[in-house]
């Protein structure tokens, strides 16, 4: 049977609820339990057991890469915070503010071991194929938030440029957590690597979509402010997209606004937004999301097993596309 | 044969100097490149060929897990640094001072994540019991760097809780090189176990031998300034053991000298030696080496292999207790 992204995610909770952090010093763990208790999607997790499930009724399976994967995710959320000096994730304060830099440090170090320790117990068969698959996305994503520190003194990346740090920094591990799922429910590596390029495609998406509701989000359901990255100049889709489009004259008020070190923070994201309205930004995002959005499902048909096996992964990637939060 | 502890270090050496980092972005990977290129004594990688060599010619299988450890090593001194906020290593700016202290932590967690590729392409029949171990032993240096912290802001740290914490940050490594490499070798479990034993005493011989250098060093030999530990309230086997042995007077000295913000630096470490020396430190830290120096080759004499292809980690364990740098 196939089951379902909420019944999958019951599981998840479960087995996170049940990790076990009681070595010494308790301070060194502190940081990690706190972190992998204030939520977040499981998205990874659920993707690892839902590409399992496809070949596999044994989910349990493959639970330990799918959590190893999740601990993985969380320390890249822990150290990014750090680096990027965010006082807030899904509004609890981040490690650094609640501990220090140097808990965020070490302690984040302590995850991506953890995060191994749970790869080596995949069924020994699958042992290096999914060691070596998790390593090299473990780089990736590495590499991806090099990339998007270094965007951040930089006024020229292209639209080319932020898709592949994108693509590093958030596609590669919802593909690859896809990948580690099909080898260990045993899939041919033609499928294996099918749901890769459906995750990639879901994931490029994804991010694109969590840029527009930065901006165009309901505040009711997005939970946080909006506006946030125009406030930082985070350099997303929108404002690289904008800045490509733009006349001489609107380059020059992003550009102003860029600079601008004391300003309304309200003026400044109206501002901004204006721009990205005149030149169509909502939309051109919102029909790359959908292009997106098809070449998943596209990708997702060339897996040989039954279309109704796929049903799940087919309303997810249409979820996550259409989400408000 | 048995290869000298020199040829195997060239050996190393040479498959440093090989390592390639040339994805991209660069900027990631200049630091990994620069703190392997700074240098260090290779003990650890060394270990692992040595442990391999006493029950096999083919010390090249081993290779790849040697490397992985000295990665994983730098790692820690990388990390450690920035925690530590230390300028200098191995006379050359520190990675954080070079560049900043992002670079620090992601260069860092990049270098985990290598260190673990490396790891994962020991022969395919020993990589999960390589891995575990590996695993277990990193999660062990992050504990001990962790206690290491916490001491800096205690004055009342025990003897014993000192041996605990340098058994984890340093000890337990080299230790695990030798069960490696023993691993690889192919040794019976009893034997991998001797040889970690012997790790453990030459480990803790070594790290206490560091805090007696960095007093009574040779300033000619020793190559950076001595007394620093001193200077910086480092809570060393020295302090915590004369703190223990001090008379209410020696104890107030010592710590109205910890306490100290504003003081001469030369008068400070004179002072501090002054009651080591009324204490007999220094012959109560050398008797703790040659302690744990005999309990070393008691544990190797354990080794089901013949005495003359042990004669080299004989030697070493000697030159760790008897060097002046």
């Amino acid at each position: 049977m196939i089951y379902t992204f909420s019944a999958l995610g019951e599981e998840i909770e479960k087995s996170v609820r049940n990790l076990r952090f009681d070595s010494r010093p308790t301070s060194l763990y502190d940081p990690i339990k706190y972190i992998l208790s204030i939520g977040g999607k499981r998205l990874r997790p659920a993707f690892v057991l839902m590409a399992a499930n496809l070949f596999s009724e044994d989910t349990e399976q493959a639970m330990k890469a799918a959590i190893g994967i999740e601990i993985f995710h969380n320390f890249t959320l822990l150290h990014d915070d750090l680096m990027d000096k965010s006082d807030m994730r899904r509004g609890n304060l981040t490690v650094h503010k609640k501990w220090n830099d140097n808990a965020a440090v070490l302690s984040g170090d302590a995850m991506l071991i953890e995060a191994y320790k749970h790869i080596a117990e995949v069924p020994k068969e699958f042992l290096y194929e999914v060691l070596k698959q998790f390593s090299t996305v473990a780089m990736e994503v590495c590499q991806g938030q090099q990339l998007d520190m270094e965007f951040e003194t930089r006024n020229d990346v292209t639209v080319e440029e932020y898709m592949e740090m994108i693509r590093l920094k958030t596609a590669v591990l919802l593909a690859s957590s896809l990948k580690i799922g099909s080898i260990i429910g045993n899939a041919s590596p033609s499928d294996a690597e099918s749901l890769y390029q459906y995750g990639i495609y879901v994931g490029l998406a994804f991010q694109i979509k969590d840029d527009l509701l930065d901006v165009y989000g309901d505040l009711e359901f997005f939970g946080k402010k909006i506006g946030g990255d125009i406030v930082n100049n985070k350099k997303t889709y929108l404002l690289i997209k904008a800045l490509e489009k733009a006349d001489e004259k609107q380059r020059k008020e992003l550009l102003e606004w860029i600079e601008a070190t004391d300003f309304d923070r309200e003026e400044k994201i109206l501002s901004v937004k204006k721009v990205y309205d005149e030149l169509n930004i909502r939309e051109v995002s919102e029909g790359l999301i959908e292009k997106y959005y098809l070449a998943a499902l596209e990708s997702l048909s060339a897996v040989s097993v039954p279309d109704t096996r796929k049903q799940e992964l087919v309303d997810l990637a249409g979820k996550l596309m259409h989400r408000n939060i």
